[in-house]
């Protein structure tokens, strides 16, 4: 006879405040108190600014409880005045994906996902042209053809709704050549990431591999970034870049971007659903895999 | 009136056993309860073979006392089967460079040090050949030039005794270019840290460059690895790599190398300084630098 | 009124022979004298084995004529001792793609292809077993699956005739994972990629990532090659590598890998199909890009 | 008894003009007919702009005569409009070394001078400060200390005037931490190189290390240029670019970055020394090597 139990439920915690002694002993033994069995402990101090950052997954051993634990993890936060998150690993975001013309960032996603790679949904993909579909079809993915032309407010209300109804926590845009509006990022705080095309902070705007041609550079990068109003300037949270020699065209440069592009942002969407982007003073922490 | 103190000890503290629960809160608990101050803490679990690793490094807070922290250490030693060690940091290592000819990864060495990057100190340079003694001379370290004509054992009784009078404790091998016995390899096991100009496993033994040109590879590499009686298979502590065009030379691949080699090599002898090299199963694993 | 003219031929020579004085002039000036325009040229010389390669790419002024030029042409490669060949750029190879379970590598190809970034078509997909079918379905490719049950003479045959029937020129392994015939890759010597996932010559065989792992390497690889009778020896078209943390599973390991081979395997058929890779002792050599 | 003659002497020759047709096979018979026999010939056009550029590097076979070459050689600089330059190779160029007080750039200069690897000679090095001056006397070379206390024009007077007396033909800024005028700059125009750390033409101006840590970014670089009176603009000749882990200090930044700084100097001169760096419209051009 087969008894079937439920697997235990995973937690990911995620810690930062000021720099202080013990942090590291007080957030263990609460967890070991409460019936948590630590997987894996991830620790960095910035000494620069003083801040401290930790990220704990742990299994909860029965009986043990979101609840209690919140509750008597709450000491700590008021102690070390904490900014902090519980986690659990079996709730996935439910993201969004928008794009307008180009695929290759839209088929990485995917196929990262087919494979396993990236903790989350897509539950919808939304786009300012009807080219794409033919993609969202093949992997069986509701697609919505938003026609900017009534303007951008009416334009993002239709966004939004979509959103709304399918239960979005996440934005990704995968060359998505719409700005969006200050009140829409603002919504969305924290819960857009967009890819650009260019190695920021220099090349930040429209044409980037243009501005890079020009200006005779050696290397070329993309780096994917939380949106805010400020266009190509929100906290980075990966980049990469390629070796580029002086015998290419522009176009090259735009087709040897795009494995650049691709990788970055699935790397940013991958670290942000492991829940390891922490942003402190308009900067990201990515902490050590461990 | 100015009262100094001394200033507070550092320790860092190494553990491995095989994985199981509740070690990190077991640890960090045991070392807050001592007076120490973790400064940051590194940990990871190699779960193919069920192998859990810890670094933290933490200070003393008067009246932490290194013996009494080992005994309170000790039960959990015995319960998680540890294989464990406390470093003083302030206890440096003394290190010897055993040399031939080529005087890239000697300078490497004694300019990081210099420059303050390197926690060892260099009281000797040993070679079999007289070549490098103007570069020790620059920088003020003895120099000693062992003789290989009276045979190997002679010779290596005379390093020996140079390395005792010297009171030496690793061996840093920077493009020596005899094969050590195996008595000696095992006397000084995982103490000898050896830079092999080939990207290993592959091109193992002598004139990699060569066989690597020889075979079109389109990258080379160097490793770093400890020295033991196998030639050029002992655990490998760093590797790096450059790409090369098929237009070079072997000469060039040669000269490209040393690059590779001589950071390779600082690398390695800093990691393995910082006490951040575990061996395990014939490999070694290195923590994240948190 | 349209009067459409057909574009001017573009036509790619290639040329190895002993290295000597004079090759260049002498080339150059047979292809200007029988209205050819240069569009690119590269050119390298092997000192260490006295080889020199020359690649141009022309395009032909009318009245050129590809019959006129080889016989003017002739005499050059009697006295400089040339192996040599011209193509035609307009005749694209026709290349079959030989799976087996895992996606990544065909998907890369077929984007790319998609994206115009291979001088090629695609006219089969062939596999021992029918897991990859819904993928060629996606892009309308014919799919043929072989079962090996009946031995490799058998299996092979029908290989061998799939390909003729489709007017094969070149075979791609996109990780398949069947060891071929020497019969079969004598039969198409030169004319078989492979995408080896480990770093050549390190890891051949099986289970390299394993291999890997086990070794301790700080640095994986991936290799694309000719496929000869000796397994994974063939000469080496493209190589990449990943640095991998020591935090990493096996597992982990082989998912690093699928983009490195991905990449190597698209970028060993780009060169291969630009007629950019010389083969000479053993091993190739890539020109130059101009 | 032995006859010794004269080595032969080996020319390197660049060209640059509007592209058109049939100009290599025009370069290639006039150095053919006047005795020259191509060592190597490297050559790309920059499609974008039209732009077609070449450089071979021949050696002359008696009676070659450079003036005749000259001579011979005009009639198609004003067929095709070319920018042309002849050198000969056995001539070096001079170059002064300024520097501040770090030395990692300068270290690299003399080692990679020492080993052959830079096609120049170091007469002089010149600094605003006296700490490099033993440096400077390891490597016997005369060391200038230049205070620049009595204002910016009577402290370049006086680095013009050893400049001069020295007979330098190139100044490399190896660290050295002053703004040069407008009038220095455009005097020795396109014969300063500069190393800027920082990844330009992001972090332009002081303290880029601390602007890319407070930006977040995950990779720091350094680019060599030509130092033109726009600070930090003149055109980009090499870069490189180094992986930071967030849990990194600003200070251990500024450590990491020194590695780059020094290979991207060395790199950038040795390419400079090769005559291999053309400049067009405000950017550099670098052939691919042959």
């Amino acid at each position: 006879m087969d008894v079937c139990e439920p697997p235990l439920s995973e937690y990911a915690l995620t810690v930062s405040c000021p720099d202080q002694k013990g942090i590291i002993a007080a957030v263990t033994h609460c967890i070991a108190e409460n019936g948590g069995n630590i997987l894996s402990l991830s620790q960095q101090s910035a000494g620069d600014i003083g801040l401290f950052m930790l990220r704990a997954v742990f299994r909860g051993e029965p009986p043990f409880s979101q609840e209690q634990f919140q509750q008597s993890f709450l000491p700590l936060v008021q102690k070390y005045r904490m900014t902090w998150e519980l986690y659990d690993r079996a709730r996935k975001e439910r993201v969004a994906i928008l794009v307008s013309k180009t695929s290759h960032c839209l088929y990485e996603l995917l196929l990262k996902h087919q494979d396993g790679q990236l903790r989350c949904e897509f539950p919808v993909i939304i786009s300012n042209h009807a080219d794409l579909r033919p993609v969202a079809q093949q992997f069986q993915i509701p697609f919505f053809w938003v026609e900017a032309a009534k303007g951008k407010a009416a334009y993002e209300d239709q966004v939004q709704k979509i959103l709304e109804d399918h239960g979005i926590t996440t934005v990704v845009l995968a060359r998505y050549m719409q700005i969006l509006s200050p009140e829409f990022t603002r919504r969305w705080s924290f819960r857009i990431i967009n890819i650009h095309h260019g190695f920021l902070p220099a090349f930040m705007g429209a044409k980037p591999y243009h501005q890079a041609w020009h200006k005779g550079v050696k290397i070329i990068g993309a780096t994917a970034h939380f949106a805010n109003e400020d266009l190509d300037q929100g906290p980075i949270i990966c980049q990469d870049v390629a070796r580029v020699e002086d015998s290419l065209s522009i176009a090259e440069f735009v087709q040897l971007g795009k494995d650049v592009e691709r990788r970055v942002l699935f790397e940013a969407l991958r670290l942000y659903l492991e829940k390891n982007v922490f942003v402190y003073g308009g900067r990201t922490f990515i902490l050590s895999k461990v």
